[in-house]
């Protein structure tokens, strides 16, 4: 089933973990993978981050405040697009989402962003659903984002998405219950230590396989490594300039944090070399 | 396979609308069941309050505090109450749940709480995932206490229940990764409103069959019947003295809210009558 992995350390430590887990209980056989930059390309920016700046030019006081907030950093910034879908029902903003999939191109490859999902990692979700594993995406993206596209690229349901999220609330609009998005934050973002909170949120349970490419997915993979079952903890390195991007997985909200390079060399985790690892990334 | 159905309009319903969802796709079979009262019994009390107080007894400090706060309301004993599994770990936490359903018995019926599932529900699960329903559990009790017993009374995996929460706290204790309870709920208590955001939160779409049994149940449902979709909506009726308990389900947050048998009299939801409907209600 890996047909775009290369032969060498990365297939071979999957390939030896999945024959020995004969005594580990289907039940107990979850896998919790992140996605930016772990399923899908993340760069030359999240797509997220593409999508909420696209929307935020059609909307003149929003384009306006953003204008005026990227002075100020970041966290301006981060707050004004909070505002850019507020007010709004969840199932309007999957709307608009599936909307932007569907015009959107990606400025390097030209196609659509659902499109750049990487292939040997389907391949993966494959073989594990294959050892009667449930595959949970741990993002943090915001959940609904990663929903409006989970299924049809990923197989993976709604429920068995996790995310950043924001606040809804609860309203009756023209006899219909609907939930309203807020411009806050449910939370904090679903990186690093809240990932692992979320999990047992959502799933209630701890992985035994956990997949990241960034500093922000420490926690999830430690979680999974230090359980009583064998655990598999993965981590993609984005070495491959040519075909893809060259950069190290930094965590979006702490840059102070360990590079999971360093991390899985410690732990001992695998590291799968996009370049050499995969003989081919992207189906298009 | 409502072998514990009686022939009438409740039974006739469900059939009904299962006959009429052919063109609804698998993805969109989604079915959200409140547990207290719905798929258990709650009385004389929730069972949950009983392991709580059970619990409490056994530490000193605890115990005498629930004393003091008794004079104060039901506000200063629910404070008390959420520090009785305060600093442990889930996994801890879960284990004490477990060693207590195989203990303790129900003061009127004389067996383990997680032997009175009703029966005739039970098979109304089997058959709504014979239809391709997924089945969530959306409880006002503590999700990692319905947690506990879900799968093996229910076949809901713990994933596939939504409830009330703690706050927990990501901790490394001696080299392994653990999550602590905190003494402070999550958010909101999950009934009401909550629990229609909290259906989006977890499981990401609008349900089409609702099934309750209190006015805390009312938005869940009223949420399922407002969709696009075919809807089947069912409140439980205890009106059994005999077999069971009568009483109004009555929400345990809001007691003026509109009892919910109003509420289904009006919006034209199924009202299963214990006596009537149901021809035997636990398996013992």
């Amino acid at each position: 089933m890996l047909a775009s992995w290369n032969e060498g350390p990365a297939r071979s430590a999957i390939e030896d973990y999945l024959g020995r887990i004969d005594d580990v209980p289907p039940a107990d056989r979850i896998a919790v993978v992140d996605n930016d930059g772990t399923l899908w390309c993340e760069k030359p920016e999240y797509a997220q981050l593409l999508f909420l700046l696209a929307e935020a030019a059609k909307q003149p006081d929003i384009a306006a405040a953003l204008g005026a907030a990227k002075e100020h950093g970041l966290a301006a910034v981060g707050a004004v697009l909070m505002k850019v879908h507020a007010g709004i029902t969840v199932d309007e903003f999957t709307a608009i989402a599936t909307r932007w999939f569907a015009e959107a191109r990606h400025p390097r490859f030209g196609v659509p962003f659902d499109a750049l999902a990487y292939v040997p990692m389907l391949e993966l979700l494959e073989l594990l659903r294959a050892h009667e594993f449930r595959v949970f995406i741990v993002s943090g993206g915001g959940v609904e984002f990663v929903r409006a596209v989970s299924e049809r690229m990923y197989g993976v349901t709604p429920d068995d998405v996790v995310g950043s999220a924001v606040q809804t609330t609860f309203e009756r609009r023209d006899g219909r219950v609907v939930l309203v998005r807020e411009a806050k934050l449910l939370g904090s973002p679903n990186e690093g230590p809240p990932k692992v909170v979320n999990i047992q949120a959502h799933i209630g349970a701890r992985p035994i396989v956990a997949i990241g490419n960034s500093a922000g997915d420490r926690e999830m993979l430690e979680y999974a490594h230090t359980g009583d079952r064998p655990s598999l903890c993965v981590v993609i390195d984005h070495d491959d300039a040519e075909r893809e991007y060259a950069y190290a997985g930094e965590a979006a909200t702490n840059p102070d944090a360990e590079p999971i390079s360093a991390t899985a060399a410690a732990q001992g985790w695998t590291t799968v070399s996009m370049r050499d690892d995969w003989s081919r990334i992207f189906a298009g």
